[in-house]
């Protein structure tokens, strides 16, 4: 029998609940291909009756309140141990990919779990042999790696080293043709500064490590250009995206904000965020816990449908 | 008599003249507002015949060669020449405004003129008083300030200040209001970290600085609101650019590619580059030289085009 994918239902405060199960009533999904995980008082609280015949994994079902919208302790613990059952599940071969709903990083920390993110959790539970989760935004062809995710921008230059972006963009491109099925995909490394530093006149970094890690990698083989003003290149994506053709597989940002700005205002809502490099591939929707809309009934599923639907087709 | 605006043509072996001719070629402008100020050699090397009946101030009429799409010492003289005899128009109160062509930095650092960008150049001859220069990107009324330009993401944090940041907002509130005729400007800003630093886990910048900065403004009046996590509120202004109308009149970016990411994918080509906070306003399209298509006749002139339209908008 084929493997199920197993969907996360996240903060059990937030949205997550009810983007999930509104993507069901929304697509025909098959339920036999799926196992959620989370509480199901969370799911209830939504109004939404629950459909029976998918498989659910219960976390705490002890726990029958939560408080909406809010930072809590409890719902923290529930969001922490739905991600650590998925990760057993994959470590065990049970399922084929993972689907995430949005978490509160700050739930999971009052929790007494110290991580800065879902990807860093997943990374922490399914990394084996030193495997790196690396965060890929995918909306159609458009695709934005970010080589740094969640650290203040003030320790971001200092982790941009020369190894560091060949390993990364190695890897990235293994990932592209195992995942994508893209022969020798196409590269494009935004640079750090702005302007890609104008020859030394914005910062150094392009110059020290950005041109000859390009460089390096050019020589093994890999199709990569760069490094670009991030702005410049993502105008270019932008109009790319309209058009319905990008001129590459893939984009890499530097940091969070230089790509996430770019992601997030090119395909409102659409946006995929899928994590590669671990042992299953995990796809979650490109946006947050939506605390001040929880519980109302109005979230917008868009992005959690497209991963699903991009989960299905990544872990055929 | 009215006072003109004066357009300077930026890096001669630019798409520049070309942009600058193309508008007044595709727009019924009336040549009567307006001084071009460059070299003339650089707009017949375009192949486009002079409009005779604008005023033109000639740079270095003794050159009549430039190396098309190359960064040059003499090309990167005549675009600091361009900008000096502007400025120097307008502080003798000669023009009303200043629209800007494109210009290479590195061209102007080798001709010795040691500036990290064509606003700090502006900012160097036009403030008095102390008088500082502010980017604004304009694109109708989708508006987006940078606090900080052309410095490398090492030194932003260490710029972004309690003092710095109100000091910034309280001037950008008030030229809001002068020139754009905004009451009570509705400012956003954004966080310096990833998830606005999800509450001191992702840097304490947000904290420390902007958060108290946010509070003492409010108490000062000013209409503004955040640190909001940067992807997420550019999402939402992305969404109100489609629908035609923005939640804010600004949103305050920390950093170039934080606004510029944004600015450059929400609306492809026709975002004007605004300097404010100088004694004459300044526009400009939100594009660089184009050096790898320059002298092809083939630039769109659209962002220049909307850069003239809005300095006689904003001039008047």
């Amino acid at each position: 029998m084929k493997k199920k994918i197993a969907i996360t239902l996240g903060d059990p405060s937030s949205i997550g609940p009810e983007i999930v199960l509104k993507s069901f009533l929304n697509n025909k999904f098959d339920p036999d291909k799926f196992i959620l995980i989370g509480n199901k008082a969370s799911v209830l609280a939504n109004g939404i009756s629950f459909p029976k015949e998918i498989e659910f994994v219960e976390i705490m079902p002890e726990v029958h309140n939560f408080e909406t919208g809010k930072i809590t302790k409890v719902s923290g613990e529930v969001s922490f141990r739905s991600l650590e059952l998925a990760c057993d599940m994959a470590n065990k071969s049970e399922i084929s990919a993972i689907v995430t709903a949005p978490v509160s990083k700050e739930s999971i920390n009052l929790a007494g779990h110290h991580f800065s993110g879902q990807t860093e959790i997943l990374e922490h539970f399914l990394s084996r042999n030193g495997e790196k989760a690396e965060m890929l935004f995918v909306s159609k062809d458009f695709r934005v790696l970010l080589l740094t995710r969640h650290v203040p921008v003030s320790k971001v230059p200092s982790l941009i080293t020369f190894d560091f972006v060949v390993s990364k963009i190695n890897e990235l491109s293994s990932q592209l043709k195992k995942h994508f099925r893209i022969n020798n995909p196409n590269i494009a490394l935004c640079a750090l500064n702005p302007h890609a530093g104008e020859g030394g006149l914005i910062g150094d970094e392009e110059i020290n490590v950005l041109i000859p890690a390009v460089e390096k990698l050019q020589t093994d083989g890999i199709n990569i250009s760069g490094p670009y003003p991030a702005d410049m290149l993502f105008s270019k994506a932008a109009k790319a995206f309209k058009e319905g053709t990008q001129p590459y597989d893939c984009y890499v940002s530097c940091f969070h904000d230089q790509g996430l700005c770019a992601v997030k205002t090119i395909d409102v809502g659409n946006t995929v965020n899928t994590t590669i490099g671990l042992s299953v591939i995990r796809t979650s929707p490109a946006h947050g816990t939506a605390f001040d809309i929880a519980g109302k009934g109005i979230a917008d599923c868009s992005s959690m449908t497209a991963a699903i639907k991009l989960a299905i087709e990544l872990a055929c």
